[in-house]
């Protein structure tokens, strides 16, 4: 997502270093310092405004979560929606979600998750969708072998490249869903705060896949 | 699909054995002798009333059809739309399309068409939708190690479904469309009467997908 600069985001940043990270390399091998306990690790890499993330949270307090945002503005809403009511298994991480493997060990995340990630529409741009076969290759590497993908959108064309990159990789699909808010599933579905207001326009599409051993 | 019983069609499939066999298994390794030039042979199971095999045999003379069809009167409905400008490339079978690797010999078959095919939605039946994993194999065996697969259909069920089974099969994506008829390739779709009648009411589906070396 695209918001407008805001000129507290900064300064508030700062603030809160306790829950947020601006130096990830400086953490390789030490994420798990950062929680109040040592617990098997998800992310998200592009949190948005961060409901997703932190009511994933709030309802597996046995799971650690790290958030990733590439955008100051977005990730400092997200973390002073989050200061309202703080949890000891969430950590934000400000950087891009193009390196995970520069960040995170092999092997040392249980889950990813991929919502509403930007569809990059035009063909040119297609490498910098985050499910392009360069994406999944750094999330393989750092994926634990029973590790999977959780994957939400509402833009066609990016679900059905998805589902393209995904299966040619090649990662074997558990679970696909072409309208997730009619689906059974949907129970236990949480929205990030773009489904919720974008999910009357159409369906939500929904991926969960994972590597196979190579 | 299923249609009312009609008296006249054991008769006009009898009145017509050039063009409609009922008697597959006599026919195991001797198929091109029933058309009119040796060509590489397409498969559809499940004709309905018959559109999308005559119009694509129509725009492909220099490939062989065969449309596979379980019930009489359905088989005879399109044998006659047929009859009224036969084509020397279209073959009919009255056959369960269960069994092909009865009819056909390994590596036989160019590509198989599966249009809008029953999606016996009750999981018990799962078996019998015409993507499941034991058709799949039999597909695998008839197919050529270049052939594909084409399915179209408008049930959202039986499309995630079949997502699953041939990612998990393990089957190679070529194109997956969520809404066919919204898509650039829809330029060159052959509809079905199905099709016709029911894409206002939804998206059409569409997949392609090839077998593995194994």
């Amino acid at each position: 997502m695209r918001v407008r600069k805001k000129p507290w985001a900064d300064k508030y940043i700062k603030n809160h270093g306790d829950y947020i990270v601006t130096d990830p390399k400086n953490w390789l091998g030490k994420w798990q310092d950062r929680f109040a306990k040592v617990q098997p690790l998800n992310v998200e890499v592009g949190i948005g405004k961060g409901r997703f993330i932190i009511e994933t949270a709030r309802a597996n307090p046995d799971i650690n979560y790290i958030g990733i945002e590439l955008q100051t503005s977005v990730i400092a809403t997200a973390l002073r929606s989050f200061m309202a009511d703080p949890l000891p298994n969430v950590q934000f991480v400000l950087t891009d979600g193009a390196n995970l493997d520069e960040l995170f060990y092999e092997n040392e995340i249980k889950k990813i998750f991929l919502n509403f990630s930007d569809p990059w529409p035009k063909k040119r741009h297609a490498k910098r969708r985050l499910t392009s076969p360069l994406f999944l290759k750094t999330y393989n590497h750092v994926l634990d072998q029973d590790g999977d993908i959780e994957f939400k959108t509402d833009n066609r064309g990016l679900f059905e490249y998805t589902l393209v990159t995904m299966n040619n990789f090649p990662m074997k699909f558990d679970y696909v869903s072409l309208d997730l808010h009619h689906s059974p599933e949907n129970e236990s579905n949480i929205e990030t705060e773009y489904e919720q207001k974008f999910s009357p326009k159409g369906p939500i599409y929904k991926l969960i896949a994972h590597f196979t051993a190579s």
